[in-house]
C-alpha cells in the first residue's frame, strides 16, 4: 500500500514534468522519453489503474533481428570471422560489463555515454563501451604480452540512436587486434590487408583506406603554432572534415577553439594534402615539418607502411589523408579508416553531408583503428607496455546497406537450412511420418514436418515454397506397401519413387549442389 | 572539489560497513565485497590519494573467456547449433536489456535476482534474466503465431556464483522453442529428441531426461488436501528432491510451509513414482487422481508424448517422474529436465548432494524446459495466445564438463586454423616472406608469418609445435633462385622442394585430411 502511494506521487510528478517540458516545447524525443517514464509508472500500478498501459517495445536505440536480419548477419560474420581467421587469429570474450573504474578515464569527453548499472549493493558496473578497453584489461589481468586476437560482441552506447543509418545503442563490433614487441608496421600493414580483404569480399562497392598518424598531426599542430594544451580539442575538431567542409572546420577553430586565422591556414594547407608513398617521401623533405621529431617519426613509418603495403597488394585503395584524425584519446601511432566511395549504396545519407570538394560522396566510415602502445600499461600494475594495433569492422553499417541491398534484389533469403520436407497426402499417417523424419534426423538429414495430425498436401508445398526447402518426401498407403517414397523437387515438381533404402543417399546427392 | 568531498566520506563510511562486518565475522564473500567497493571508491579519487588502488578483474560471477576456452565452446555451439538446424529452427536476435516493466512479474520469487540498469535520465532498464521473456515479448511485438526459433546469447542473474560448478552470474542459455496452435505432444516430443541428440552427440556420458506436467502435479496436490493458495510454495519445495532426501524435503513441508503431515505422507507417495508409459497408464487407473481434471488430461498427454518418443526411439532415456516440479512460474504443461548420470564426470558434486536413494548420482541438469501456453499473451495488448513449447541447454555446465575433459585428456586443443607458417632461415628475407604470404592469403591460404625482420628460424618452427600448425613453407636464397619452396612437415619434419606454381595445390591437397 506504502509502495501504491509512492508510485501515484511519481506519477503526479512525472505528468507536470511532461506538462512542462510540452509548454516549453522540448525536442520531441526528450518528450517522449519523459513520457515513456509516466506510462511505466502508471503500467506499475498494473490493474489498479483500471487501464493497464503496457510499453510493447525495446528499449531505446536498439532492435530485435528478425530471421531474415541473422541470416544476412550470419553470411557477414562468416566473411569476416574466415578472414581472421586465415590470418591466424585467435578469438577470445570477456563480460558485458566491467567494473566502472575499469572504463573511466579511457574515452575522454565520450565517457558520458556509457551506460552504468544501478547499485544494487555490490560492485559499480558499467556497460562495455567497446572491446579494446576489455582486451586491454584482459592482457594486463592475464599477463599476456603477445597475441593476434579477435572479439565479436556487443557494446553499449547512450547515444543518440540514427537506426535508419545503422546506429544504434547496442550494436555489434568486430575487432582485430595484434598485440606484442615486433618491427615496426608489420603488423600495422597486416591490419590494413584485413581491412582490404574483408571490403573486397564483402562486395560493398569501391571504398577507400585514409591513413594518418598520431605523431604527425601533432607535429603539424605544434609547427603550425597550435599550443599545446589544444592538440586534443583542434584534433577533433579536424576530425569533423569528413562531415563539414574546410571553412566550417576553420570557423571551429578560430570563433570556438580560439585560434589564430593564420594558424588555422597553415593547418589548412596541409590537412589538404592526400597521397600515398610519394606524399610521405616529399613530407619528409619539409624542413619545417621534419624538424618536429614526432612529425619525422610518423611519416618515416608512414613510408616503411607503404612499402609493405605494395608487396600486400592493396596500395590501390589506401590513400596518406592529413585530415584523417580519429576521435580516440588512446591511439599513439599509425590511425586509418575506410570510407565506402560509391553514391548510392545507402537510401540515406550521413547527417550534415556537406561534399565540398564535388569528389566522390562518402558514406561514412566502415572500418576504423590504429595503434595504441599505452593502453595496456594504464591497467598493469607496474604499467608494464605491451604495444597493440588493431581494427574495428564497423559492422552495423555494413548490416544495413546489405539488408537495403537483399530488399532491393529479388534472390529469397533462406533463414532456414531444411532439405526436406516429410509429408503426406493422406490422413492417419503422422506416425509414418514422425517414424521417416527420425530416420533422416539420425542421418544428419535437416528435416521438419508439420505438426498436425492430418495436414492438407497443399499446406505443406505451400510450407516448402515459401521457405525455399528444396525437397519432399511425401508418404501415402501405396508407397508404404512398396517400401518407397514419393520424392518431390519443389522447384520442377517433378516426382520419383524412390526405395526407402536409397532415400538418404539420394537426398545427399540432391542438395550437395544446392550447399557447395 | 565538491565531489573530491563526497567520495572521501563516502570512504569513511565504507571503512566503517566493512570494520563492522569483520568484527561481526561475516562470510568472506560479503566482506570481500565492501572491500572491493571501498577499493573502488579509492581508486575514484586517483592520484589525490597518493596511491592509487586499482583492481584488476572481473565483476563478481564473471570471467573472461581465454582463446582455449573459446575453442572448446565454439565446438560445443557447433554441435548444438547443427542439430536445431537438423530441426529446421530460424534463430532471432533480441537486446541484452529490456524494458524493466517486460520482466515485472514473470520469475516470482527470483525477481530480485534481476540486473537493473541506472536510471541515467531515460527509460528504466533491466538485463534479461532468460531467454524466454524476451521471445514472447517478441513474438507478441511483432505479431508471430508461428516460429520454430533458436537464440543462444547470455543471461544475467545477481546468484550466488558458484563458478567451480560453471554456476556464474553471466551466463549462456541456448533456447529451442516452437510456438503456434498444433496438435498435441507432436512439438514437445521434439524438443526432447532435441535433447537426446544434442546430449548424445556431445558425449557427456549416460543421462536421463525427466519428464512430467505441471497440470500433474496440481491435480496431484489438490487430491492430496494442499490448500490451493499453497501450491506454488510445495511446488517449489519439490523441487528441491533431486537434492534433499524425502525427508528434509518432508519437514520442509510440515514445518515451514504449514501442512499437515498426512497430506505430505500422501505427497510422498506420489513423488517416488517413476516410469514410462506404463506408468502414466497405471495413474489413468488411479480413480482418485483422475477425477481431478487437471491431473487426468496431464497423464493423457503424457501417455501420447511416450507414444511419440517410442517412433522417435529416444524412450531409453526418458523417465515419467512425478518428482519432477521445475520452479518458473510460466510453465502451463509438460515440463522436463536432462540430468548426467554418471558420476566422476565433474570434479566437485553439486552442493548439498544427499543421495539418499543410493542409485546413480546425479551431477545436476544439463537440459530442462516445457510448454508455456499463457506467456506471449501477457505481452499481447489483446491478451491473443500463443501456446510455446520449447527447451533450453545447460551450456555452462557443459562446458566446465568439457574444459575438465579436456585438461584431463592428452589431445592439445588448436586455438587457430593456420594451416603454413611462412618461415626464412636467412637474413634479410621478410619482404619475399611477405610476398608469398599475400600470395597464400589470396588463395584463401589460413597462413601466417613471425612480425620481426629477421626471425631465428628455430623461433619460427617453436611457433609452429606450439599451436600446431602443420605446415612451414621456407624461403631462403637457393630456393628463390630455383623458383621453390622448402615445405615442412612439422609432425615428421619431413622437408620437400615444391614449385612456386604447385605450391598452393600442394598446401591444400596436404590439410585437406586435416580438415575433414
Amino acid at each position: 500500500m506504502e509502495d501504491k502511494a509512492l508510485i501515484q506521487e511519481a506519477i503526479k510528478s512525472q505528468g507536470e514534468v511532461v506538462r512542462r517540458l510540452k509548454t516549453e516545447k522540448a525536442s520531441k524525443e526528450q518528450i517522449d522519453e519523459e513520457v515513456a517514464k509516466l506510462l511505466q509508472l502508471k503500467a506499475q500500478l498494473g490493474g489498479d489503474d483500471g487501464k493497464k498501459q503496457f510499453v510493447l517495445k525495446t528499449p531505446k536505440g536498439t532492435r530485435d533481428y528478425s530471421p531474415k536480419q541473422m541470416a544476412i548477419r550470419e553470411k557477414v560474420f562468416n566473411t569476416i570471422i574466415s578472414c581472421f581467421k586465415r590470418h591466424g587469429a585467435e578469438t577470445i570474450d570477456t563480460p558485458v560489463f566491467e567494473l566502472k573504474e575499469t572504463l573511466t578515464g579511457k574515452y575522454g569527453e565520450d565517457s558520458k555515454l556509457i551506460y552504468d548499472l544501478k547499485d544494487q549493493g555490490g560492485e559499480l558496473l558499467s556497460l562495455r563501451y567497446d572491446l579494446t578497453v576489455p582486451f586491454a584489461r584482459y592482457l594486463a589481468m592475464s599477463k599476456i604480452t603477445n597475441i593476434k586476437r579477435y572479439h565479436i560482441a556487443k557494446v553499449y552506447r547512450r547515444d543518440n540512436p540514427a537506426m535508419t543509418r545503422g546506429r544504434y545503442r547496442e550494436f555489434y563490433q568486430c575487432d582485430f587486434d595484434i598485440a606484442g614487441q615486433y618491427d615496426a608496421m608489420i603488423p600495422d600493414a597486416e591490419c590494413l590487408k584485413i581491412v582490404h580483404e574483408i571490403l573486397s569480399e564483402l562486395e560493398l562497392g569501391d571504398f577507400r583506406i585514409k591513413v594518418n598518424d598520431r605523431r604527425i598531426l601533432d607535429g603539424m599542430f605544434a609547427v603550425c603554432g597550435v599550443p599545446d594544451d589544444k592538440f586534443r580539442t583542434i584534433c577533433s575538431t579536424v576530425d569533423k572534415l569528413d562531415k563539414m567542409s574546410w571553412e566550417e572546420v576553420k570557423k571551429e577553430m578560430v570563433g570556438e577553439k580560439g585560434l589564430s586565422e593564420d594558424v588555422a591556414d597553415q593547418i589548412g594547407v596541409y590537412v589538404a594534402m592526400q597521397g600515398g608513398m610519394d606524399l610521405a617521401e616529399s613530407l619528409l623533405q619539409d624542413q619545417r615539418l621534419c624538424g618536429n621529431k614526432q612529425a619525422n617519426a610518423g611519416l618515416q613509418d608512414i613510408k616503411q607502411l607503404f612499402s609493405y603495403l605494395q608487396i600486400l597488394r592493396v596500395t590501390d585503395k589506401v590513400v596518406f589523408d592529413l585530415s584523417l584524425a580519429r576521435g580516440l584519446d588512446y591511439y599513439t601511432g599509425i590511425i586509418y579508416e575506410a570510407v565506402l566511395t560509391q553514391a548510392g549504396v545507402v537510401a540515406v545519407p550521413p547527417e550534415g553531408q556537406n561534399n565540398a570538394a564535388g569528389e566522390s560522396v562518402s558514406v561514412g566510415s566502415v572500418a576504423g583503428g590504429g595503434r595504441y602502445d599505452g593502453l595496456v600499461g594504464m591497467f598493469d600494475p607496474k604499467g608494464r607496455k605491451v604495444p597493440c594495433v588493431g581494427v574495428s569492422i564497423g559492422i552495423e553499417r555494413i548490416f544495413s546497406i546489405m539488408e537495403q541491398k537483399a530488399e532491393a534484389s529479388a534472390e529469397k533469403i533462406r533463414t532456414t537450412e531444411v532439405q526436406v520436407m516429410v509429408a503426406s497426402a493422406q490422413k492417419n499417417l503422422l506416425e509414418e511420418r514422425l517414424k521417416l523424419v527420425t530416420e533422416l534426423w539420425n542421418a544428419g538429414i535437416k528435416a521438419e514436418l508439420m505438426y498436425k495430425k492430418n495436414p492438407k498436401l497443399l499446406s505443406q508445398l505451400q510450407h516448402c515454397e515459401e521457405s525455399g526447402i528444396p525437397l519432399v518426401a511425401i508418404l501415402g498407403e501405396q508407397e508404404l506397401k512398396d517400401g518407397v517414397v514419393k520424392l518431390r523437387v519443389v522447384a520442377t515438381r517433378e516426382e520419383v519413387d524412390v526405395s526407402r533404402l536409397d532415400l538418404i543417399h539420394e537426398i545427399r546427392s540432391r542438395t550437395q549442389q544446392e550447399e557447395q
